[in-house]
């Protein structure tokens, strides 16, 4: 009988799951899959290792399956797949710990509530991160739920790095950079150490380039730096937020285009970035073999913003000895990382171009002075980690 | 008999005022001055070249001038100053020339029309800037006027340095990165031929910190990129404005602080950056004589980001000849300097502390792969130059 770890991402109408058996050391991926169309018309999918499919189901879109009638079927399926395993706990991705929590914790009815406080800051995600631990809680109170989030991974970071320039009232009502896709960071920084065990050590800049987009700033693994900040529209343009704006263009768009805090929250994340920009898609594979010059354009900008702030973490860090690209464009597009190693040639990077154009897990030059990997990476199984971590403690 | 040139600065309360005489190639300051209190308990004062006092007057608080009167009582007392020479027209500060004006232009009615038409780009100090020459059109219908713009400088930048990542309708509504500051580099950019041949061809980061802060990428002497962007909000701290911030941050206040545009603008602009993080004072000199933690923390972010965005804009030029320091604390703060060319070292920054501390022109060491200046800004003279060149096509 071995340890088995269940992990869920919940979003606004949609649950990720994923199964992990104990095997010494290791944690081994067994079933995952999704639950979507919460509150709509929902369908579930469940896959095996090999990505086939294990169990399907649809409902009519009258059905309009809760959260909770989503986690319950989820776990039932679950249960069935364990076999001879015990399952130990749940791992939750939960976007935000606040200034509080600086690791994943065991959540209890205590921290649940204070989870709850930081509703307000992330309101589009951390009320459906939280239902699955609610609802686990009543089902199961003997079964452990941990919590891990996206933020903790930063609060390593400086604090002149943490904070804004504003007054200190504000600051200490939470107003401050939390930085976010900490899970993916935090895997990458688990890797390093095999991989280059000088980087690791030493000034490594991640690229996170996803239809969310941040990079951060490693120094010997910790986080020192990152680009999302308060909110995760801050730092790079993404599919469709705009990344960092002005703050006077909100006023201005208050004052002079007539629009309220609702209308510009849609327009600064769903209209805006490479799908604003270019009027064409959100999907940088899209715009990358498009001639339009929109299109040209929205891939112009997403690479010289990188370009900015891959300056701007350097001096962070103070010179710069590997680049990791990761998530969906930075594992799978080589124009992009082209590009961005072209931009880079002032920091020392140099690639090769075959390495890259061929997906090799290093492509940087035999004589470039920083190291370039591709890494895919993997926030579930750090979320199990963390989970059988605190849970064997 | 020589030419001579009036240079006005018009802000909300206030008009500063300076002549400027020909001779031969160069424009020679002559008196120089200020009258503020407009609206309230207006003074005037007007001094000569070696900063004796040759003319002040005080009104009583319930007069209440205009700017209509105080713009007629400099222009008198000018004229006495102008002996027998011949004042051939007014050189204007205008802070938007929008993303029409890449130059000063001469003012006829049509131009001050779409000037006013920027009003909403910058509603606390376009109208003001604009009154002068109004007035000055109706008053004296046949002295050429002359508007110089804080933002022209910077239309030389790449379309992805000026611009943001939101729907093209925006962009086209006049929502871009005008950057500020542009008579003050542009002036910097003059001076350096002579001073240092290479770095004026080559890549050089200003640095305008004064109450106003920003910082500004020159390539061959023309913009390439600055901080600052649709507003003069953006990019660094300053003495009471916050710089960037993450524009989820804005919609928060909205949302959880119950604070309107009018209290954001006054947060952002009047109670942020060295004052607001702080609680003691928006002057640099105060707070780095000063040993309360608070103080000290305001400083160290200002220098923090200053550090980052100077790793940005090396970004931008990729890699760097030259820093310049300009402005109130750029000219006469060594602590400052020497805080921003120790973070500046892994771009083979090297400072000579000694000459810092001594107030040379140049601060760098010999061996210095990057060589560091301080040079006085002057944007009256930028102004005198732009109409004179202008007045003698």
């Amino acid at each position: 009988m071995q340890n088995a770890i269940v992990v869920l991402n919940a979003g606004s109408s949609s649950i990720k799951f994923s199964l992990f058996v104990e095997r010494g050391d290791s944690l081994e991926p067994n079933v995952r899959g999704l639950f979507e169309g919460i509150g709509t018309a929902a369908r579930f999918v469940m896959k095996a290792p090999d990505g086939s499919v294990k169990a399907e189901k649809s409902w009519p879109e009258e059905n309009k399956l809760s959260h909770e009638e989503a986690f319950d079927f989820i776990v039932g399926h679950l249960r069935s797949e364990l076999a001879d395993n015990r399952l130990i706990g749940i791992g939750h991705r939960v976007v935000h710990g606040g200034s509080v929590y600086t690791r994943p914790i065991r959540v209890d009815q205590e921290s649940l509530k204070v989870l709850d406080t930081f509703s307000p800051l992330a309101p589009l995600h951390q009320p459906h991160n939280l239902l699955p631990i609610r609802r686990a809680m009543e089902r199961m109170p003997d079964l452990p739920q941990v919590a891990c989030f996206d933020t903790s991974f930063h609060r390593t970071q400086p604090e002149v790095a943490q904070m804004y320039g504003l007054p200190a009232d504000l600051r200490e009502a939470g107003i401050m950079r939390y930085g976010f896709h900490g899970l993916s960071y935090e895997y990458i920084a688990s890797m390093l150490p095999e991989i280059d065990p000088k980087a690791a050590q030493g000034r490594t800049i991640v690229l996170h380039l996803g239809n969310g987009a941040s990079m951060c700033a490693l120094l010997g693994g910790q986080s020192l730096a990152a680009t999302m900040g308060f909110t995760a529209v801050e730092g790079l343009p993404m599919g469709t937020r705009s990344g960092s704006l002005d703050p006077g263009i909100i006023l201005h768009l208050i004052d002079r285009h007539n629009m309220d805090a609702r209308r510009i929250e849609k327009l600064l994340y769903k209209e805006s970035g490479l799908l604003g920009i270019s009027g064409i898609s959100s999907d940088m594979r899209t715009l990358l073999t498009n001639d339009d010059p929109r299109a040209r354009l929205a891939v112009a900008y997403f690479l010289y913003r990188i370009r900015r702030e891959l300056g701007s973490l350097a001096a962070a860090l103070g010179g710069l000895d590997a680049l990791v690209f990761t998530a969906g464009i930075g594992e799978n597009s080589p124009a992009i990382r082209s590009g961005v190693c072209r931009d880079a040639a002032w920091l020392g990077v140099e690639m090769d171009e075959q390495a890259n154009v061929e997906g090799r897990r290093r492509i940087s030059s035999d004589s470039s002075r920083v190291a370039v990997y591709v890494l895919p990476t993997n926030e579930e199984v750090m979320i199990a980690r963390h989970t059988r971590r605190l849970l064997n403690n």
